[in-house]
């Protein structure tokens, strides 16, 4: 396995670390249209994959039973920071299938976001499992199951008849058998199963052109794409990159991170996905990965390009705001 | 450049991601007798070298004239979390100068540490440059200001007296050049010089050993050293991996983290020391290397091998507290 240096981030006039990493982006016939690095290694795609364990959530009819719009979506495809709107629509779609937060199954934790782990630390006396960053997807998770009539306790583990049906939505989708020896234990406690970064793309390329899989699922894919460009808030939060890479070019980019340097994200209208993966798992490399790749196909110096290469390549200053170095993607993610 | 794989870090079956890394160990007289990847490459210590920055507030005379112990000394040579207590004698080290925080250039920040932060956001409106985890290196700075006579305004630039006699020590006992060409600006804004990492092994070296340097050097280093194994909790802070380190083995293990996935460490009574720098800047893959390679010097079987065993390999948990996964170092720290 050799992948290349991706990302190099400078201090001075010296590389003071480096970033290797792995790339690809596949059209809707699964065609890989650029790669960088050994892409058929198995990865994890954490997070990054939400949006197809939302499918049942649609699916089984429960977004539409429950009256799910755009914000409800996204948040279950999301990984939220905990603020309070992103605390209180958890809370209400659980409400809507019945349920509370003793149902969910993801654990507690503060925000990953030091302003909003502050503005906690001044309004609560702990956090709960509604401020997990995972929270949504597993009320949109509780949802699938409730209108289903099934018991919803046990659903975060492997023998749920719920993971049961997301594995196989899965399998669809990216292509790849998923069993127990592909399998890892996420940081919510749901199953997450290594495959090929390829085909984790063009599991993604399905669900932007709707080719290769049912009318059903096209549609429900389509729909929570579009609910997470339409509502990038919901999909992370201020700040986040996520937010931010989708505000760029509203309805025209998703974008989804996941833990261990994973990004994924789709152009609807190119109909293209697009997957990095930073090997040491760094989240500020596959940040500036992704922001590459989706530059690669705007136009040349046009606004939108011009933003996404202003976050794939960015200056870092120190505490008083002195320039010490730079983030930066190397000529692999441009040849 | 190429630098093995030191670290992988595992979920279920598969390996997840993976680090990069050099690592070497040196004598007295500058012989490598351990090394793994290209220890050439120019690194910056970063903090990891502040140890070698405080030599200056002992060979002035400003220590002993402000009746500094360990405590102080070793928060003159820390990274430390912004606890009450560190941030309580880093304003009386700056009082005993005549001098209080408004003196400080290093900008201010909210811990690193998620415990000490919530404390913090629920006791300050906001942090102060006493909260800076370099406070207590920069408050020994004016010390050594003040007691020289010189003003201490500017002390962190290239250009003050201060810099330029940290710049001679620190090419005293690197045995390498260091000019504007090798020169970063680090977080807390003083210069940071880029040096062959087994070059910043060998200065640590003759810290450790007092060979190669001069006598009054040699018993300056030797007190700090000694100050910061005695007082590991104001080197970093509760439950950090370098208090965590020396509380290993009293008096046996010096070690100290730099950002960007630097580590250093001395161990007095073989005479040796101990530097890595991950590639890719992770801090928790330097964590795991040092504990391994002064894990490598340790009678084997041993209550101390044991322990930094156990901190270079271990098990990762989730929300809810199911093992995930672990981060373990590969067969090249052992070879």
């Amino acid at each position: 396995m050799h992948n290349p240096v991706t990302v190099e981030v400078t201090r001075g006039k010296l590389v003071e670390s480096r970033h290797r990493g792995l790339a690809v982006v596949v059209d809707g016939d699964g065609n890989v249209v650029y790669s960088a690095g050994a892409i058929e290694t198995p990865t994890f795609p954490r997070s990054s994959c939400k949006a197809m364990q939302a499918l049942p959530l649609i699916e089984t009819g429960a977004a539409d039973a429950y009256g799910f719009g755009n914000k409800e979506l996204a948040l279950a495809c999301s990984s939220h920071s905990g603020e309070d709107e992103h605390v209180a629509l958890a809370a209400s779609m659980l409400k809507r299938a019945g349920q509370d937060e003793s149902v969910l199954e993801c654990g507690a934790h503060w925000s990953f976001e030091q302003k909003t782990l502050i503005h906690q630390a001044r309004t609560l006396e702990k956090p709960t499992a509604l401020h997990n960053n995972c929270s949504g997807k597993h009320s949109g998770f509780i949802c699938a199951c409730c209108h289903a009539g099934d018991d919803p306790r046990g659903y975060a583990g492997y023998e749920h008849p719920l993971q049961a049906e997301i594995r196989a939505v899965m399998a669809d989708l990216t292509g790849t058998p998923l069993s127990r020896d592909n399998c890892g234990t996420d940081g919510c406690s749901i199953p997450t199963y290594a495959v090929p970064l390829v085909d984790l793309a063009r599991g993604f390329a399905k669900m932007a052109t709707g080719k290769g899989i049912g009318p059903q699922r096209a549609a429900a894919s389509k729909r929570l794409i579009e609910a997470c460009m339409a509502e990038p808030f919901y999909v992370a939060g201020t700040g986040r990159f996520c937010t931010r890479l989708m505000q760029v070019a509203p309805g025209r980019i998703f974008a989804k991170t996941g833990a261990e340097g994973v990004f994924c994200a789709i152009l609807p209208e190119k109909g293209l996905s697009l997957a990095v993966k930073c090997e040491d798992g760094a989240s500020r490399a596959a940040e500036s990965m992704i922001a590459a790749l989706l530059a690669r196909y705007f136009e040349k110096e046009s606004a939108e390009q011009a933003a996404l290469l202003g976050m794939a390549n960015h200056s870092m200053r120190n505490w008083i705001g002195l320039h010490v170095g730079d983030v930066r993607v190397t000529n692999v993610l441009f040849d």
